[in-house]
């Protein structure tokens, strides 16, 4: 029987919430063949929804009364709040209800909730955030995104492991090139826990290519860059901040000239591709890594495109379900890997022996069909 | 007696080295009141500047025998080394025959050559590299821009008056706002050397905006932002990474149409002038902040614009002898930083007391007067 992919959303999540949320999800709708369950206060999200245009079978509504802030800390927010939207998201997946969960809100009660209702995949100490970025003429997997700060070594080495599988499944590249962001080629170049990690991911058998510099990052040289969530987030920030920056610049300078105004009329579908390429509302949604279910977070900032696309994004990693297969198999060895050095060695032999090509529509169908 | 700087240049370092500098020494002494003395060997050199049409008089020729590459582990070339460009520029500092010097070569060689000849200013216990970025409509300041990783809670403060004083004399700001860099605006976030640094520079009297994220750097919301050197020098080359894609990019879709073209011709003012702007070849130039002398370093890839405007740069830190007195001061009660809190508080109030509005020209001709 055909099975419909169903992604719970977090309706409150988001600083345009619930407004583009529910936008979003009723865009998706019309795009994707899937269902959307919207998770939040039904007060507020059901006369915003019957004023969508899309079929009602659709988009289901189901209460959760309370909602974690931007602003709030994650941990406390979740210990006093026991019915939030972010964390219900996560429970519908655990119970089978959701394929993939998807929120806008709160990073880090995203990730918190995930951990604790989802739990890791075995092998895994901490999960991570993998966000898929433009580059000049492809795509790149930068994690950490943000969710870890003070990674030690064997973290950074599991981001990789979880890198590789990412980038295998959603770039479609066999051994994706795995570079370790620093701030030299040379090996030694670094700080202490990237050194070390270096050392280490040199006796794998990941595809490693070394040290890359940030300035590499978006230039095509590697299809993984692994650095620790603090590095990763602010990496991701700044690119936004410069492209940002450069976009309200280059306007003020076509707008100071006449010649520029006019120049500007015919090259406007260019700069649109060119924006659309680089704007966030085109990729955002980034996977929650290493957790046991698939969840999504979005940027806060997220308008209904953004949404819409990060339910895209969502929708594709609960069909690729294999993502987590290979993840599985790279993390049932944990222990061995936990030692480094040779062991690193024994656990890549053995997921290599186990083959992990699996057929994509199997996957999909045999483990979730209803 | 009226003084001509005198700026030491090591003519031997950068990837264009020794042509690309010795052009932009020859452009910097059309441009500006000073002498280059240009450092290296001789017999490469002289015969290359005899073919730039520059007063003769003004870019005088120092032999040094040997050269650190840019792949070289700086701690090894200069053991091995003894006679290399990269360190007679500073030892021309501390002889008083040079205001100021600057390379554009190894610059982990040229601080490390830095602080062997100069030595750090009272009370800093690791210099670092302050970086002028361009803005959306200004400047910023950034340190450590790559000079030391792994840094402590009392370095990044250190970094955090230096960028103070820093931006005070290039800037012109009275009171700069200082902002940390970190992975959220609230105090608790970020790692555990950004948290502990929050809570210190909270307490002084500097006047410390907070944290600020990755995409807050060039959105004119602080004049100076602190972090360690490993993510300054990520932050920096992510940044010219970004430009550069979007570069790349921007051209490819302008190609691409008939139209785009067309309206190129229109808009190449308006983007040239939008490129002159972030073109790291028009600012490039980074002061090793904290040394007892002034010292810059360039791109590695300076073209001789680059290396001119570089030299541009060390001359007005050479005539603005004044933000090297701010740091003194600053830097004087080092002993009282160092244990923190409370004490970080008596150090800007006798900072205060001694008021340090001086005069630009008294302190330039008075200490270097010849």
């Amino acid at each position: 029987m055909k099975h419909t992919v169903k992604i719970a959303v977090d309706a409150m999540g988001g600083d345009y919430a619930p407004q583009a949320v529910i936008e979003g999800a009723a865009l998706a709708v019309g795009e994707l063949d899937c269902t959307v369950i919207l998770v939040g206060d039904r007060e507020v999200i059901s006369p915003l929804l019957q004023k969508q245009s899309c079929p009602e079978e659709r988009i289901i509504v189901k209460h959760a009364s309370e909602v974690v802030r931007m602003d709030e800390s994650p941990r406390k927010a979740l210990n006093a709040k026991q019915d939030t939207s972010i964390r219900k998201i996560f429970e519908l997946v655990k119970a089978g209800e959701a394929d993939a969960c998807m929120s806008a809100g709160n990073s880090g009660a995203a990730m918190l909730s995930g951990l604790h209702v989802l739990g890791t995949l075995p092998g895994v100490d901490r999960p991570c955030i993998g966000s898929i970025l433009p580059t000049v003429s492809g795509r790149v997997v930068l994690l950490d995104a943000g969710a870890n700060v003070d990674s030690k070594p064997h973290n950074l080495v599991q981001f990789a492991f979880m890198g590789h599988a990412l980038a295998r499944y959603t770039l479609g590249i066999d051994r994706p090139k795995i570079g370790l962001l620093s701030i030299g080629e040379e090996p030694g170049k670094g700080n202490e826990v990237v050194r070390s990690t270096y050392k280490i991911l040199k006796k794998s058998d990941l595809n490693f290519h070394g040290n890359v510099e940030g300035g590499d990052i978006f230039a095509d040289i590697v299809d993984v860059v692994v650095c620790d969530g603090f590095v990763g987030n602010v990496v991701l920030k700044t690119g936004e901040g410069v492209v940002q920056a450069l976009g309200t610049r280059l306007k003020a300078e076509i707008k100071a000239s006449l010649l520029g105004r006019f120049g500007y009329l015919f090259m406007r579908p260019a700069l649109k591709r060119f924006k659309k390429r680089f704007d966030y509302a085109e990729y955002g949604g980034a996977l929650l890594l290493g957790l046991d279910g698939i969840g999504v977070i979005a940027h806060g900032r997220s308008n209904p495109t953004a949404v819409k696309n990060a339910i895209r994004i969502t929708y594709d990693y609960a069909k690729t379900r294999v993502a987590m297969r290979v993840k599985e198999e790279v993390e049932s060895s944990a222990e061995l890997r936990q030692s480094f050095g040779e062991r690193v060695h024994q656990v890549i032999e053995h997921i290599k022996e186990k083959k992990l090509e699996m057929d994509l529509k199997d996957s999909v169908s045999a483990d979730k069909g209803d």
